[in-house]
């Protein structure tokens, strides 16, 4: 998604950056080597509209407290510390935009007596690092310190005052509330339950509905309990605060509880909320299983190791600066999208359930093949979690949140992650039921407003081989199911369902039907509108929200947004006709020749990125840096990579392009550092420069795959020449099935472009 | 729906008529009026398919307890004694077909130790009068009797001997399990928790998905209290059984719990269920609100009482017979669909809502005008909240069912309901947007399987003007789709909309376009299969499902159930050709000219009913025995119902034609013993021959209307002649207004057939 308006970045990297220090300076005074983890730091991303979730969570983690200092921040956090912190509530995303989701059971910490719900305090001595998130709320005088268990959050209230200290759990927060409420994207209130079960323990639920994929109602249930009684407590429902009251059901109103403590001063309050998708006793069981003490830095470290199993996997060398990049980058790609096996209320089901795909159409080019190689087994998961969704609700999603599939961003790209593990040989998928889900995709309209799962417009996608103007988006949907049919392609051949291969491989071609043969700024051929009779659109008509009714010429430069109607609205998603003309993954070299073979196809490339047509932060341009591999220069595809990477990312909080996007541009930059870089849905690599100096691949079966790169400096950035397991290796680019068998692929780095890897690629892998 | 294999009458009616007996006894004793609520007897309908809900219940009250005889009987029941109880579940349905659904928080008394959760009972000394329900246990000896609130049920449990006293409630069942979890219209487990919350009270839930509607899952809380402490108490989970445990959290098994006491013989252990859609603490919420305390007979003379008022409406002279079996019907009427406002757990709402609706396609023929003469406002909560629905789910339902739309049977007929409200000027609706609602059904198709909501075939039927084979239900859309957007059409009229309204009339005719100028059985011109190219379908290919694959020729008797395919899968729903080419509602003189005119259609109305082409079972035929009036023959349609009535209809347990559906027959027969009927959408009523001696309406805005059957007896069953308010009244209908501003309606009854009423229908009441 594009980058939004963000705040300028600001002391916290200088806290953050002491805390880094004190750690490395502890390590080397101990000799002990460096845990990888702790190169993570949680803020990168955090501001400049990345919008990552800052606070602590597992890999894939259910659980994701965290500061909330916004109703209009998708992941509840606000860098800059003039904003005050509301509370810190239990559930968030990570890098999203759109409309908030989540934001639910949100806790808060206060001295004297609760007259209000309104809580806010401003913040100082933030710290944030793998598995630990703390600040201290100045209106209060208490510092807050959480971490976080797969599905129990921890958190530690340090009242540093004596007297009457108080923590309210509050079942009516949530994100993304608005004044009209069926605003869209905005989450919509439906109703909240609170009970004090005993002097130490409560329970209780959110009900909420819309937000960012206009979902169906989902229920957050907590379970709390504190490490000592409560000296007081109270409820409240809407606006009546009920001191003494223990309960307070559920009349669509927003219930609370707060619960008083007596502070010696520099006294220390803990707490446990277990959350849950089924109900409050599961929730409650989910504590006793997986937080059965008091230990937080046990909690805290548990939480490392499982991050720090994963990072083992990827050893890289490089600079302190550039492992915090690649380690975040990692860490950024696995928290969604999120593990919630036996947390789902919709069916019974012993296979694995994820939510929060956020979206498919985000992910699948750089997110999901990232894990495939760091953890296939997880990919296999999430896999047969996407064929459980169609098995029970009808589609696979592009878009789900909140246990419901919906914004439908691109196509149904579910196809390319189906073709990706196929392509990879991931086992223990069922590849038949696989092939059935797409062609569901493929064959049957999902009716009403088209973004909710399915291809929108797909009545003229199978009846004129391409979504004419008649829908919104037909562009970015022709372009992307072109793309979809192609995976779809591969698979039946696999199978040997040859007949359904042959329908597809011919609608592959399908983004030739929108071809058109028009010049601009020096290149020949755009994707442009095409009306339902086959007549091209030159113009489209503004909607009256600016309060104009005109007509807007429709260049290949244009774009809807903000000029005139929403991105939703528009004929390319997110981007303009230079962007998606460039989009054809399955067949570069038809692509080349349809723009004048290849010195044309340089020179446009070039435009394109000289004259900053490109967007970093736009998914569907993440291969475009690439695409000079096809006409045989990969230093050209190297030096672009890392013009993007020089200016467009770094260690700082606003380090990211644009929104994260469920670990998009991370996985993307992370890929990158390493010099390998995945066509998704097809089985090999792109070979560019490497960043780091060495990565060393522990692959899961056993094998070890090392990418040396020999003499990298800032200078020698080139790739001179390449082995691999020490014999002549000079096509710029590698199978998946060559890297997970194990090897050593070394390059020799110079400061100049060279010769290597000039052997044209080959139009297919199949 | 059409009856199913049903179960001869036996035992139970004779008990029924003891209890009736003995209490028009006391009546005639003390010298009171009888109650109108004693003339209801439960038992019509539940033997011979006719699948009523024999328990205690409210009007459109959402707790409906009863006993659960077999796991595919769609209301529990089972007539047959041989067949014993398994327990008593607090959610049903009343007359449905199809699939079950609900079922659930199973209580059944037990004596001894409980070592399984079967507890299955032969039965004895059943009695159902409105507002109770009892039974004897054999196998323990507990004699239980039911009453209900509207969200509470209240039990009490006589344990005739001394010893171990045992209930279980559990939290696991459900009607429709199958071995298949995904079987067809099967309902199926998604999860169940429960709590023994204190020495006499319990809460948990149960969690349910697919069923007849394949919606959604949904969730059944309770919240139990006994009027006595347990000495001893217990929970399972799944096979495990767990004495002195209090908790059971939902893993996605199968929970619940058992309570002792102890029985001195002939001892009353009283328990209170609460029911909630939205969480135990509601149930338990609606327990205080309900039924604060232990008195049995209040809450069943306050269920009483609820009935009374309305019947009181209807005031009616008759046989006891008569009485019996009209009251039954009012009552049949309105059991569903269920007012569930405050317990909707999807969307926040100051707005009625209501479920169960059962379909629309089986109820707005005659269910929906009989509320809207007897209440009015209660027809107008319930278009509210079908718009409500809309709103946030995105169609109209035509069925629906546990908080989600699904099983659209013929066509999105909420639009006759609307046009049905807004032709009788129900104020209090926002018929605005009430048109976008029923534009949404008639222009954006729905996708998917198409039979959720929405119109499927919608593609076709707007670029062909009907829907071609390649849909299913091809000749039933088509019908009433031609029959929606005539209402479409009216409503559009009467708010000014003059172009949309001009598009829906001239889509009314779309019947048209699949009439087939054949002849059979001497009559000619029939509604055939046509498909995509506009070419008239002489055969269609049965499917493999019974070993074979041939092709059967489509004629105007042709059923393809049980023949081949399914109902769903057929041309139409349930239906003949010569059934549907009769559904012409809104145009009959059109349709008579089509047929050749008043003759032609005279013998072929003949030909329908000797021939015994008539199912009173099926909805589509409710009109059918009233087209006489359209060639001025009154008098046959009078006769025509007459024989259906006498020969499908009594007061005995088999005493309805088919399933009930949701009141469907019920109404029809109300309408017609009083001696009007309704054409659904249009504003006005055909008059027959009444049943009934007299009846008085007392209207909601205190009007009187009084329809009177002077000499009417078994032989004298013809209108001779009519007086409206004392002037002569010669025409065989009349208009809802003349009906709601009050009046007398006379008419002279006698043994033949007359010229009276012989005046043509007018084409249209607009």
């Amino acid at each position: 998604m594009k980058p939004e308006s963000g705040y300028s970045p600001a002391k916290i990297l200088s806290q953050s950056g002491a805390t880094l220090i004190v750690l490395l300076v502890f390590l080397a005074s101990t000799g002990k080597a460096q845990h990888l983890y702790s190169y993570v730091d949680p803020l990168i991303g955090s501001r400049g509209g990345g919008n990552v979730f800052v606070g602590p969570c597992c890999p894939f983690g259910m659980v994701k407290p965290g500061p909330d200092c916004s109703l209009h921040s998708t992941s509840g956090y606000v860098g800059d510390p003039t904003v005050p912190i509301m509370g810190f509530s239990q559930v968030h995303t990570s890098g999203t935009g759109g409309g908030p989701k989540y934001g639910n059971i949100s806790l808060m910490p206060f001295m004297g007596d609760f007259s209000s719900t309104h809580l806010s305090s401003l913040r100082s001595d933030e710290v944030a690092s793998l598995g630990y998130y703390s600040v201290n709320l100045k209106r209060w005088d208490v510092k807050v310190e959480i971490t976080a268990a797969e599905r129990v959050a921890l958190y530690r209230c340090i009242f540093n005052k004596a007297g009457k200290a108080g923590v309210k759990i509050d079942a009516g927060f949530f994100l993304g509330e608005e004044p009209v409420p069926n605003y869209r994207e905005a989450q919509q209130f439906v109703g909240s339950q609170v009970q004090i079960l005993s002097d130490s323990s409560l329970d209780g639920y959110t009900r909420i509905r819309g937000g960012w994929n206009n979902g169906n109602t989902y229920t957050v249930y907590f379970y709390a309990i504190f490490d000592r009684p409560f000296v007081g407590y109270g409820t409240w429902k809407g606006e009546k605060i009920a001191p003494g009251i223990r309960t307070q059901y559920d009349s669509g109103e927003k219930t609370g509880a707060f619960l008083y403590f007596d502070s010696r001063g520099n006294d220390t309050i803990g707490v446990k909320v277990g959350i849950s998708f089924i109900s409050s006793l599961k929730a409650g069981h989910n504590i006793g299983a997986e937080v059965p003490g008091w230990d937080f830095s046990k909690v805290e470290q548990q939480a490392r190791d499982k991050w720090e199993s994963l990072f083992d996997r990827v050893v890289v060398d490089g600079t302190p600066d550039q492992k915090t990049m690649f380690y975040t980058a990692l860490y950024h790609t696995m928290l969604m999208p999120v593990d919630r096996t036996g947390e789902n209320p919709l069916w019974l089901s012993f296979k694995p359930y994820y939510d929060d795909f956020y979206t498919i159409w985000d992910t699948f080019r750089s997110c999901d093949p990232l894990i495939t190689l760091i953890d296939p087994s997880r990919m296999v998961s999430i896999v047969n979690a996407l064929l459980n969704i169609y098995e029970h609700d009808g589609y696979l999603p592009d878009g789900r949140s909140g246990n419901c599939n919906g914004r439908t961003q691109g196509g149904s790209n579910a196809e390319v992650v189906i073709a990706d593990a196929y392509m990879k040989k991931l086992r223990g998928i069922d590849y038949d039921e696989a092939l059935v889900a797409m062609l569901k995709d493929a064959n049957i309209p999902p009716g009403g407003g088209q973004d909710k799962e399915g291809r929108g417009g797909l009545s003229d996608y199978n009846r004129l081989g391409y979504v004419s103007t008649k829908f919104v988006r037909a562009g970015t949907r022709t372009m992307e199911y072109s793309y979809d049919d192609f995976c779809i392609a591969e698979v039946a051949k696999g199978l040997g369902r040859y007949s359904i291969y042959r329908r597809f491989i011919r609608q592959s071609n399908n983004w030739k039907n929108l071809w058109r043969n028009i010049e601009d700024h020096g290149s020949r051929g755009f994707i442009m509108p095409k009306d339902e009779s086959g007549a091209w659109v030159d113009s489209f008509q503004c909607n009256i929200q600016y309060r104009r009714r005109t007509y807007v010429r429709y260049t290949p430069l244009t774009e809807e947004w903000p000029l005139c109607v929403s991105w939703w609205s528009g004929f390319f998603y997110e981007a303009t006709s230079w962007e998606y003309s460039l989009y054809v993954p399955q067949n570069v070299p038809e692509l080349i020749k349809k723009c004048g073979g290849n010195k044309a196809f340089e020179k446009r490339l070039d435009t394109f990125f000289d004259n900053g047509y490109y967007h970093a932060g736009n998914e569907h341009d993440f291969l475009t840096s690439c695409l000079y591999h096809w006409i045989g220069r990969p230093d050209l595809s190297s030096r672009r990579t890392r013009e993007i990477i020089d200016k467009r990312f770094t260690s700082a909080p606003d380090g990211l392009p644009g929104n994260d996007d469920s670990g998009a541009m991370s996985s993307w930059l992370a890929f990158h550092m390493m010099g390998i870089y995945p066509n998704a849905g097809q089985p090999y690599y792109l070979i560019t420069s490497p960043f780091l100096k060495k990565t060393v691949l522990h692959l899961e079966d056993g094998a070890q795959f090392e990418i040396l790169a020999k003499n990298l400096s800032d200078k020698n950035v080139y790739i001179q020449s390449a082995t691999l397991d020490g014999r002549p290796f000079n096509q710029a680019w590698i199978l998946h099935k060559d890297i997970v068998k194990g090897g050593m692929l070394v390059f020799n780095m110079g400061p100049r472009s060279s010769k290597w890897g000039d052997k044209i690629m080959s139009p297919t892998f199949r």
